[in-house]
């Protein structure tokens, strides 16, 4: 039984100003409750119904349990079908970023991506092709949106992100600067190397003025159809792609 | 100025029920508008805020106009945000698929995709990639769903869909059938040949048992990192992409 406080306070979490006031944010099912847990990440506390308890691994003493009734989850919950089992979890430091971090891999750059899902199935992606950490410029959406959360499906319990001021990043770290746009270089034609940074832009308008200067290698996915642009998530995954295949190959 | 009667038929095509009963879908935005005008689709009726106005293109005589006011627009519109303009399209008939539309080229093929955003995406990358039609089955999402409209930018009107018996499908058409799976031959290590049917699953389940074993090419993107899956149009894309590699190398 949660108190009208305790369910107003994990609501007020679905919001930004309040994820970022009492720095917690929510995750949603057993999966990914169970991944956040065997991660860096501080688990705060756990709302589960009843049948979620027997499921619950042997937890850190420090992590608050509440077991609570269907009526109660639907209002805490951030999902239209709630998944029987909610955390909260501490929103960590900002970590720092060494060029150890970044030498000989990849990672992703995201400026000024705007949609959640899209920032979320991004984080998924670079978790399924290893890349370890992903740089959000400062205008990019924020990761601990519930839509975001979802969307990342665990990945965010593994892959480092980052909001750091873009042009700082790209003039200290002195890798590569690949950038996806719509008239660079035959992206299957790309030498790709052992190690760079590569930049994926907001959905509507693409890598800003400021960040296209920068880029040392414009590359571009050919076109055969019709459609106007691809979905930047759909870009990042295709780029993910074919730097794993030049890697393995 | 709408009638309380046309508002209440608008927002009840907002249901895959009454969208079914009608015939009728809804389209939203000034380019995409534009784009079904200009296709096979038969446009029904156009409602605008009087800015966009001269923003329409000449009209064929039968689509009928109505200037609307923000109050009306956010009432008849699917979006959160909505863009101004909004038409109404009549549903095709289901087009007949023969072995010519097959032949010499990739088709992809869904089976039981749930989500409307990942259908309209995969739409969106096949029309990028010059398919010129997605196959669904018929406990694929419908595709007039909103959302699914919404995430097509438009490329709904380019792209033919087709609802079918999935394994009649494969059976009828006797061409290559490859599978996106877990445990399958390395994708970047595939032999496309020049035509196939490329099946995508369902989000959850993957491909159905009945639809695995008709398949004689089954492909896996290798996992580096720890995701546990990829999205599934996330999946269809670099499949998309790297058929689109061999095709042009």
């Amino acid at each position: 039984m949660l108190s009208k406080s305790q369910i107003s306070y994990i609501k007020s979490l679905h919001q930004k100003k309040y994820r970022k006031e009492n720095g917690i944010f929510i995750i949603e099912g057993i999966k990914s409750i169970a991944e956040f847990i065997q991660s860096s990440y501080q688990v705060h506390s756990i709302y589960y119904l009843v049948q979620y308890q027997s499921l619950l691994p042997n937890l850190p003493a420090n992590i608050k349990l509440f077991e609570v009734n269907n009526a109660e989850l639907d209002k805490i919950s951030t999902l239209q079908t709630p998944q029987g089992i909610l955390a909260l979890v501490h929103i960590p430091e900002n970590p720092v970023l060494s060029i150890k971090d970044l030498k000989n891999s990849f990672t992703l750059i995201l400026d000024g991506v705007q949609d959640p899902g899209n920032l979320g199935t991004i984080i998924r992606t670079a978790d399924w092709f290893g890349f370890k950490q992903v740089i959000c410029s400062n205008t990019t959406v924020e990761v601990y949106n519930p839509k975001t959360v979802q969307a990342t499906m665990g990945s965010l319990s593994r892959v480092k992100i980052h909001y750091l001021d873009l042009p700082s990043v790209l003039k200290e770290f002195k890798l590569p600067v690949f950038g996806a746009v719509l008239n660079g270089k035959n992206i299957y034609e790309t030498d790709w190397g052992t190690e760079g940074l590569v930049i994926l832009g907001n959905e509507g308008q693409g890598i800003s003025a400021e960040i296209l200067e920068l880029i040392d290698n414009p590359v571009t996915i050919p076109r055969v159809g019709e459609a106007e642009s691809l979905n930047v998530a759909v870009s990042a995954a295709i780029f993910c792609s074919d730097i794993s295949r030049n890697l393995t190959k």
